[in-house]
């Protein structure tokens, strides 16, 4: 394989009640990217299309980072150039940082024929998360490459858990275009919790896991509950509550923070469901002057796909 | 219905890291306890053995006073009399008021020709429990009462869980001689706890589930770790580290304190290794100068059982 063309999704991470813990990957939304063999060595980044922010220096971007860290821990005979072509605007809270270095991990490690395991390869994407957001998260990386829901069980060692989606769960999503650095977000929240709350962040966690296995909507619902990052941050998105409670009068199982937001999620029970969720929380933004994109996917249970290769 | 004998079973809560929101019911250990119809109104205890700590007085003996609620929301003509032969003791931490509480509520509904569903059963027993300890807990009620693996997902509305239990899972215990009480027991926790050690805390809450869901053992086994409670109240229990650490070489999937202690408790798969783990527990404390029991058990999977009727 001289080439190789993959589909990076977008992320949802920390769901409600698994703040640092779950996250799971979108259908619709991604970056395209693509891995050719040079024969100049190192790491050269070609093109980036859809984001103006990036940089081209492969020591700094993401993507670079990841792919030259896997070619010094794997040296060969050749070189990697990589196009980006970004879905989605970083500071979303979609996870770009992630799917452009969970892409990188995964297109480089094909193109080397695979020397690395799905969990090696997911700590490579977290340098690239490193160097985009201050501190390897693994979240959105990891939901990123394993596809579906994703329980980051433990960081040391790094344990990945797989967590079964329900066949008719479906994301309707809002951003408003705004931006929040993953840093600012990460400042609003408290450094210490009451062991009260914690044990209700954690129940939910359980019930959240539970529902996701049983396929019980009912249950996902109900556990759809973030008592600790949602009210420290929910002031820095514009609207929320509203957007939140329009969302769950139309029949929204649950609605919360995307990772560290913009974004606002919510999951529904079923196309039609979601439909209407997305068209109240159109309704609900429509007359407040802020630009945003709308979305509604299917959740994405593979993970990266491999578009072509030659 | 005129007479029933039931038996309550004994409860472990907490789980390691599912502190005050899991519960599991053991198969083997518990209280057996009778109650039968009588012409004079009201509750009557009339017999308690196996434990010499706990009161006649309906109006605070546990099970009096769940009978007595019972009967004040649903009046009969009849009264009720209640023998009690506990099969385990007061303060071991592992459930005991919760079996007398649980065993009551059912009991009693069984006797009123099960006015109450199980989910208000549950909410009587937390009565039992409040009169018993001073804090309405329910994951030791709720284990005893559902059976099997518990999460208690919400206190207000309560929501009780029932998590499936992998056919293999034993548990070993031993309860050394020496009293805990609750209270003491939560006063040596942090009221606050970082926001780090809470991701970890439910991380593995996660964990656990999925582990439950999927017969995972591994993931069961890498999951049964506490950060919080465990940390906090071990000193409380001589040579827990100790005990731990022998279950552990012995093959246990992990071990932890049962409900506030003084209990330890080891989950293990299959009787060979969970005779191990006992040998190798009994060992640890034999020349401890401290006395203490052993058990052996499967997990309880069907909750309170019913021994006899007229």
């Amino acid at each position: 394989m001289n080439y190789i063309k993959i589909f990076a999704p977008a992320t949802v991470a920390n769901v409600s009640c698994g703040f640092d813990a779950m996250g799971f990957a979108v259908e619709k939304m991604g970056d395209e990217m693509t891995f050719t063999k040079t024969a100049e060595k190192g790491v050269k980044i070609t093109e980036i299309t859809g984001a103006n922010t990036l940089t081209f220096d492969a020591t700094k971007n993401a993507a670079g980072v990841v792919a030259l860290a896997m070619l010094e821990k794997h040296p060969v005979d050749f070189g990697i150039e990589i196009t980006m072509h970004k879905g989605f605007s970083p500071g979303s809270g979609l996870g770009s940082s992630a799917a452009s270095s969970a892409g990188a991990a995964f297109g480089v490690n094909e193109l080397l024929n695979k020397p690395f395991s799905q969990l090696e390869i997911t700590k490579f994407s977290m340098l690239g998360e490193e160097a985009a957001c201050g501190t390897p998260i693994v979240d959105n990386v990891s939901a990123a490459i394993y596809g579906g829901f994703v329980l980051v069980r433990n960081y040391e060692p790094l344990d990945i858990i797989k967590i079964p989606v329900p066949k008719k769960l479906r994301l309707v999503a809002i951003h408003p275009q705004i931006e929040i650095k993953t840093k600012d977000a990460r400042e609003v929240l408290p450094e210490n919790i009451p062991l009260k709350t914690a044990v209700t962040q954690w129940a939910n966690v359980g019930g959240l896991v539970s529902g996701l296995h049983t396929n019980n909507y009912q249950l996902i619902s109900d556990s759809l509950t973030d008592v600790i990052a949602e009210p420290a941050r929910k002031h820095l998105i514009p609207h929320f509550d509203l957007v939140k409670s329009e969302a769950i009068k139309a029949g929204a199982l649950g609605a919360g923070i995307s990772g560290s937001g913009p974004t606002i999620f919510a999951l529904c029970k079923g196309k039609k469901t979601a439909k209407k969720v997305e068209k109240a929380i159109q309704n609900a933004y429509a007359d407040k002057n802020i630009d945003f994109t709308l979305f509604s996917s299917k959740i994405n249970t593979e993970g990266i796909k491999i578009l072509e290769t030659k």
